[in-house]
């Protein structure tokens, strides 16, 4: 199969090293020469280009831009492929990406492949990136089943675990699982950096060990990103939010009215919620 | 030396055995015959007994039980040891401690080691658990200063980075770094837990990652001890919890007034701050 990755960073050059290595020929698309030419270097597309027109003989095409990026190059893409490719993007939100795109483009299935490095660009992509990790594709009552399918087939071959659901559910499972956690880790940080007396800041950053590190990490993490996943998810985040604010309220009134017995309850339910997430 | 450990779980176990392996006596107590044989058979102490009167002849002895026994087990070791014995504890909270046993004895100093696993008991005690890990001495004014010289001597030994600081100082610090982050994670579980839609639930379970991972670790970890620290350390996390609620309520106005731009500047600010934590 031909296949077309527009945006070569971390998740276009290790999808790119997957699909190269079962066998598909690979064409990238970069604003940047440099980045088309590491993609070339490191065996990451067959061939790359900084046009849009090196995707004329595609089947499917991976839009791997940000978000914002995401509807505006599907809109050029459209005069260069032919009516039956299949478009997929790999965006974290995808009710906004999918309302956008549907009008656009019949063959449109949305995607979200979950892995992720703590860096990103075409250096750090490396083969097996997406192996055992949650893929998720939100196609909607319009997107043709054979589409779905071929998408489906290619996902599965990178042994993703794939699942199907609806744009709408995907966000507000995310906003869970993704999205509050980065609020929730980042108020912790800032409530942290409102400590005014400087001998208990300095004890504090000196004794902090895992369980600060791992409280805080996701909120420390890239900003930008932070701001996208806010803003394309702002509604379901917005209601994960004031239920997060209603569970620390009722938190702080047991501490409050040291009622022990009932923070034991509730941190004994804790415990067993989240064994639930890993069983 | 002769060194008497009281209570032989996790840190008394692997106390012992550090301590043994730099040529010092130990002598063990604890409460269940079991946990003496395991303790003898595993090198961690010399010998072991359920009673306190084992302890007559030591220099130093570790109280290493839960907080709220510390004062009643000093209590009854008074009859038993010599006046000029140097007794500390490992307890997670300091005022508290502090303030009920100096007046019982003088060369107390209270102490806490900042090393631990996710399982407690002597079977999971190690050697070199101590190891590069932050060990707090907290003497207050009355504190004969030839007691901290002489349990800063051995703490240094263990090859930990020894901290003196005031007790009080220790329980802010710990507020921000180890009790708070317990609330903030329980609080994400149990934000989680309310959602009513059980396809989005059981989807959120299935694709919850790294970030949830760590985000919700030690609000799903041991409900007793989650309890004891809020118990303990109930005004100061109390404070923390206020002005965490405050950070949130602040990130929450900037969602719900789409504020971009200010998002992106706090989460900046957030990941600024965090790096001071681990440079």
């Amino acid at each position: 199969m031909n296949i077309g990755i527009v945006g070569l960073g971390l998740i276009g050059g290790s999808l790119g090293l997957d699909l190269r290595g079962r066998g598909h020929k690979v064409l990238g698309v970069s604003r940047q020469e440099r980045t088309c030419q590491i993609a070339i270097e490191r065996g990451a597309v067959d061939d790359a280009s900084m046009l849009l027109s090196i995707l004329t003989d595609v089947d499917i095409v991976f839009i791997c831009t940000p978000i914002f990026a995401i509807a505006p190059t599907i809109k050029q893409l459209i005069p260069i492929i032919s009516p039956d490719t299949i478009i997929t993007d790999v965006g974290s939100v995808k009710r906004a990406v999918v309302e956008a795109v549907t009008p656009l483009w019949q063959n449109f299935v949305g995607g979200h492949p979950m892995a992720g490095k703590e860096y990103n660009g075409i250096e750090w992509a490396e083969s097996g990136l997406f192996a055992g990790n949650p893929y998720v594709l939100t196609p909607i009552d319009t997107t043709p089943p054979w589409a779905v399918k071929r998408l489906e087939e290619i996902v599965r071959s990178l042994t993703s675990h794939v699942y199907l659901c609806h744009p709408e559910d995907h966000d507000r499972a995310v906003a869970w699982i993704s999205h509050l956690p980065v609020i929730v880790s980042a108020g912790l940080i800032d409530a942290c950096m409102g400590e005014t007396d400087l001998v208990v800041l300095k004890l504090a950053q000196q004794l902090a060990s895992s369980g600060f590190r791992d409280t805080s990490r996701v909120g420390g993490g890239n900003p930008e990103l932070g701001v996208m996943m806010a803003r394309y998810n702002r509604d379901f985040l917005h209601k994960s939010l004031l239920s997060y604010r209603q569970s620390i309220d009722n938190l702080i009134e047991l501490v409050e009215q040291e009622d022990w017995q009932g923070l034991e309850k509730r941190l004994q339910q804790t415990q067993e919620t989240r064994s639930q997430f890993y069983s």
